[in-house]
């Protein structure tokens, strides 16, 4: 007899699973319940829909239940499924609008029910022009009201990738747009000065940025809000988003008494099957594994989503795929920065346990004489004692994209920083310099990790500045115009070619943190100061390139 | 006593070496021996410069003598060294212009005397006008040149890298550009079916290509060029630019006893030291080994120079760093057209031994539905048995720099097509779709390796068509819009929502190549045929994307 294939959940995850199996079996029943009137469609699409740079909704629609139809997939929208019965192998559910019942027979399931998005029990929660950005009928509704003149003060909860997204959507728009950010930072997956550079930049772009200041209530006027509230300030809020984030839709998986894992979506092995035998789950709702730590994360993102979905739609005809896990790579643009992540940052790598060590560069996209280039700041993470990478950032208007694949690659790979020293990347002058910031980055790690050099955070350098000045020096030895554009208060300044002959300026045994733009020549310093007996000399890591505290600017010479 | 290093060659590769020298060790002396008037430049640049997309020659030096004079590093120029005397530990030469000779003593030697264009030995060779690019003096001589309007006809000898950025800098100049090649194909480091696609794209530009042509005579009056002669035709040529390749300056190493390698060049470890002790070689003129043969390889390259440099900079001072190999990657441009290669291609592959697979796919640079993208062509290749990446070409408008980096760095990790399907690539809209094209190829090559389809090539199906027709046909299961816009002549056309009901149209005993635009709906197409009995069915290889033979366009539905 056929197998009876059913898919629950119609947006990334189920469909490619659906597919998948088809190609792998095209003998088996397969229909895909979907509780929304859409299915197929783009998630990550939507913040590009409402800015108006994908004109089309249709444009979003991976594929239309004809297309579906065609290779005998049978799609069940505006139905919800309420139950799934493990022991008599069924889902049972109700119709959108009839409220008509269905019980449904499967002999393989599939569990992609996604997540959702993080609403808090705050006042005012349930004013109009309260959106959130998670299905295309969200999307839908925002844009109804968005274009609208009233809506002139926009603020976003939650300073997460759909937040700055959708910030570079509504500035488009000319909205005042406010990011509201209960963390200490924006981004909170990168390091606090990858974070600091890109709140800079959003400031220039004219949103503005309140982090640590959790939103507390939502105030209005006749059903709409008006206003929100934080600790420390009221905003005028004509709209607001709500990004704080999302949660996976693990309702159905638990109450049928599927194993739900720690964090907190739906178990699966390596097959993608859940506790129950012919039950697999993929896409938002399920966890995976981070391939670095070795732990089980939720990770939703959709291109994970549609490489589970192939394996589930393997596994599903018998097959024996495996999805091994994620590395926790993930992008997003705003405006014209481009910030992607791979593996850890300093700080989970430090909870993981290692010592990391960074090397922080300039990532040009082009040999420095071909013009056009754009450039990003480029970390990268290697354990100290292992030597092995254990992660990136890139921001900026450069190829963020191409490191961090690349290094995405190392990851997979388990390079360590020797190995990425002599990696044989493309190089011609429109595509990179001769050595590419990655093998410059990892070049960088070597002098750490070999101990020629230590290197220091900016954030503990604002720190000593302001509590340590008799122990502490900041060296600067960038030129003159340089200094000119942009200075760290208290620092002295000493270009490297005069180095030689100033040394006396500086005290040997106080602590020398020594930055230049961004390394290259303090680091140059650094051993010529160490040549000179100075005791604890320290190359501020990325230079003035992360820099992103007080600055004087346009000092006039003689303070320099 | 202080060391003495000495560095003969100063374009790339000699001043890494003597920079990174001087920061393991402040106190050694250091100089560069340099012939030309010029060091540290960019020679990968000179193409752009000659085309003025680099307005400014000094842009093309990375370092002025000054600047290593800061260093405490010594610029020797205009001097020819004509002999190294290993046993005294002395190298002697002679000042360009005085002809006043000199000998100095080393303690550590760096030869980085790097490659010179080949000069075939055919009449009129020496004729005005005949160019070559090489060196930065080479440039100005061409810039010299061909601004004037006498120079409207220009013939590239040689379908290489150079040959092919200068194409498009001389299109840009108004010059009428051909080029001719002795090999079958130009871009022969690639397949034949990517360099048709390259072959295609040039031509549209305006390039004619003439293959299998060597240049066999230069023909001029009152000395300057005129004409060039291949077997075939002769040709107008008011200039030509001889880019035959380049071979490994060893003249000085020969003459000193150093080993040369089988590929010609200098042979060294991988500590980059040659046959005698403390003798360094690095840059163009040394070999090196290919991590996926493990065989010794000739590869020049600007970047692989520059790490090289570094790694003798380490080791003249004492240090114990390496330089494992290349894998042969490489990009260059030619007007909006990205080509990169890493790896092995197909013919290099089965050459040595293995079984290739390959995978052709689209490479889209983003998701469908984000505006403004563009597009490469990507070939992934794995071995039958091991399923291991051997290596892959890009080619086209798109990333291909990003696909190129991404896949070097799966074939130093030395994984397999199940590893790179399911990578953590990023993704966000604009910067790739939902499934990396390197994910969607990796996934092509899981099918093949499992036997769920077999591929064929282009060029094979090209020859089936020729010669056996009654045992071979073709089954396009494109759409209309499609099929009327270019077609394979000689193909079937039944769309591949008729397939079910029209499959009576095709004979289940021939041997059936199917194809559509690129792979996915021809895949299907195949799995259908198999399973209604289709005894020999095959998937062609990319598609419509790589079929540069010939053609129908706009044929009448009748025909179809």
């Amino acid at each position: 007899m056929k197998k009876r294939l059913l898919v629950i959940g119609g947006v990334a995850a189920g469909p490619k699973a659906a597919a998948k199996a088809r190609r792998c079996d095209p003998e088996m029943e397969i229909a895909i319940y979907q509780e929304e009137d859409a299915i197929s469609y783009a998630g990550c699409g939507l913040p590009y829909y409402i800015s108006g740079v994908i004109k089309d909704r249709e444009e979003l629609i991976s594929r239309t239940p004809g297309k579906f139809a065609q290779d005998g997939i049978k799609i069940l929208k505006n139905r919800k499924i309420e139950k799934i019965d493990l022991p008599n192998s069924t889902v049972s559910g109700r119709r959108n609008g009839s409220g008509e019942t269905f019980t449904d027979h499967f002999d393989r399931l599939v569990i992609a029910t996604g997540a959702y998005p993080i609403r808090p029990k705050i006042e005012g929660i349930d004013l109009r022009d309260v959106f959130y950005l998670r299905s295309i009928f969200d999307a839908d509704a925002v844009l109804e009201r968005i274009q609208s003149k009233d809506i002139r003060n926009v603020v976003i909860a939650g300073g997460g990738y759909i937040g700055l997204e959708m910030a570079e959507s509504l500035v488009h728009l000319g909205k005042n747009v406010t990011i509201v950010e209960l963390a200490p930072q924006i981004l909170t997956l990168f390091d606090e000065d990858f974070a600091g550079i890109l709140r800079q930049y959003l400031e220039k772009k004219g949103v503005k940025v309140f982090t640590s200041e959790g939103i507390q209530a939502l105030e209005g006027k006749n059903g709409k809000v008006t206003h929100i509230r934080t600790a420390a300030r009221r905003l005028n809020a004509d709209a607001v988003l709500m990004s704080l984030g999302i949660r996976p839709q693990v309702e159905l998986a638990k109450q049928a008494g599927l194993r739900i894992g720690e964090t907190g979506a739906i178990w699966v092995n390596e097959k993608m099957e859940t506790s129950a035998e012919g039950v697999y789950a993929a896409g938002d709702c399920s966890e995976t594994t981070h391939l670095i730590t070795g732990k089980k994360v939720w990770v939703p993102l959709g291109s994970t989503a549609n490489k589970q979905g192939r394996v589930v739609g393997v596994n599903v005809c018998g097959g024996n795929d495996t999805f091994p896990g994620v590395i926790g790579t993930t992008i997003f643009k705003t405006f014209d920065f481009n910030a992607a992540k791979t593996g850890l940052n300093m700080r989970e790598a430090e909870k993981e346990g290692f010592h990391p060590v960074q090397a922080i560069v300039r990532g040009f996209g082009r040999a420095h004489y071909y013009p056009g280039g754009k450039e990003s700041t480029l970390k990268v993470i290697a354990d100290k004692e292992s030597g092995r990478i254990l992660g990136g950032e890139a921001i900026g208007e450069g190829p963020s994209d191409k490191f961090i694949d690349t290094l995405a690659m190392a990851l997979h790979g388990t390079m360590t920083a020797r190995q990425l020293a002599s990696v044989d990347l493309a190089y011609a002058p429109p595509f990179s310099p001769a050595l590419s910031p990655i093998i410059v980055a990892a070049n960088v790690l070597m002098n750490k990790l070999e101990g020629k050099i230590e290197g220091i955070q900016a954030s503990e350098v604002r720190g000593k500045l302001k509590t340590s000045k008799e122990n502490f020096q900041v060296l600067d030895v960038r030129e003159e115009d340089e200094v000119k554009a942009k200075r760290i208060s208290g620092a002295t300044w000493i270009p490297y070619g005069e180095l030689n002959k100033r040394l006396a300026e500086l005290d040997k045994r106080k602590e020398t943190a020594v930055h230049c733009a961004s390394g290259l020549r303090a680091y140059k310093a650094c051993l010529k100061l160490q040549q000179e007996g100075f005791e604890n000399v320290k190359n501020i890591d990325g230079g003035m390139l992360c820099w992103c505290y007080d600055v004087e600017t346009n000092p006039s010479k003689e303070k320099a």
